[in-house]
């Protein structure tokens, strides 16, 4: 999603430091300092306005969890939220998704999500889509051996890319959904996006792959 | 598809030995020696009423074609059709498409095609998906090493196992379509069978995929 900068949003960031980090080199092999539990911990790149992050986190406790977002203004919007909601297992990061292995140390993750990321369709913006190898080489550098990548879009062109991309890097696919609120059984665990509800809404098919690196 | 038998369909098969095989055991390593010309090698799998093979030997006379369908009375029907149309570049097969090993040599084959497959939906079925891991064996040890498999089907369910089935057999992706009407550029060399026809003016997706084998 893209939005107007707000000018709120960097003093709001500035102003509170315990809940979302700016320089995440920092934390890097450090990041269970900043949660009131060590626990597995997974990342979401891109997280929009957090609907997802904030009710996975809600709904298990027993793991902590980063949603990192590159735009200003949306981090802000979710850390308006969690100033609210204050969930103890959740930390925010304002920060560029390309520079994960900068901001982790390897193995340090034991679950990477995208959700609904920029389709960035035309030939020549292939490399800024977060499925393109430079990016899949940052997740298997950051992911631990059990870890896995979990990846949801209404985007086709996008999903057809991915899943070549994914394939030609070597990973491996766990289980793939080509219209997911079709499968009762998935969506008992599943946790909606903003995007994925309007656009399920509309009838639109959510496709989901779960894949791994190989060791 | 399944038909029930008819009573013309064996005598039919026996009294063209020159248009169809019912022992292909003994052709193999010799197929060229039933066709014309000597030429690239490509297979149906099941091909049903025989649109999708007929169509595409009569647009490609530079490659020799063979289309193999276990149930006799489908394909006597083809064998009606090629009888009148008389293809040089087309032979048929009444055989179990899983003896494929030993119906052709090693890098025999230039490209496989399975169409609208039977999807075997119940888990107790998996082995009999021509998408299970035996069936890729054979295709692997048939096929040469600038070879393909091509995969079309209306079946979500069966696409998704195929999916991860090719890949966590070590399988390249080259291409997916997860709604290949509508990709104008894949459809120009499209060639539709009796099945993808009927369901595409539903509305319905035809998923598509081109896949390798690594050498």
């Amino acid at each position: 999603m893209r939005l107007r900068n707000k000018p709120w949003a960097k003093p709001l960031i500035d102003s509170n430091p315990e809940l979302i980090v700016t320089k995440p080199v920092e934390y890097r092999g450090k990041w269970e300092t900043r949660f009131e539990k060590k626990a597995p911990l997974f990342i979401e790149i891109g997280m929009g306005k957090g609907g997802f992050i904030m009710e996975l986190a809600s709904r298990h406790p027993e793991n902590n969890y980063i949603g990192i977002e590159i735009q200003t203004t949306v981090a802000a919007i979710v850390l308006r939220k969690q100033i609210e909601a204050k969930l103890p297992n959740l930390q925010l990061v304002c920060a560029n998704g390309s520079g994960l292995s900068e901001y982790f140390e390897e193995n340090e993750v034991n679950g990477i999500y995208l959700n609904f990321s920029d389709p960035w369709p035309k030939t020549r913006q292939e490399k800024r889509r977060l499925t393109y190898k430079s990016f899949l080489k940052q997740y298997q550098n950051v992911l631990n051996a059990k870890g896995s990548l979990e990846f949801k879009t209404d985007n086709r062109g996008l999903f057809e890319y991915s899943l070549v991309s994914l394939n030609n890097y070597g990973m491996i696919f766990n289980q793939i959904f080509l219209d997911l609120h079709k499968d009762e059984e998935a969506m008992i665990d599943n946790v909606m996006t903003e995007y994925e509800d309007k656009f399920s809404k509309k009838g639109q098919p959510i496709y989901k792959i779960s894949a791994s690196f190989k060791n």
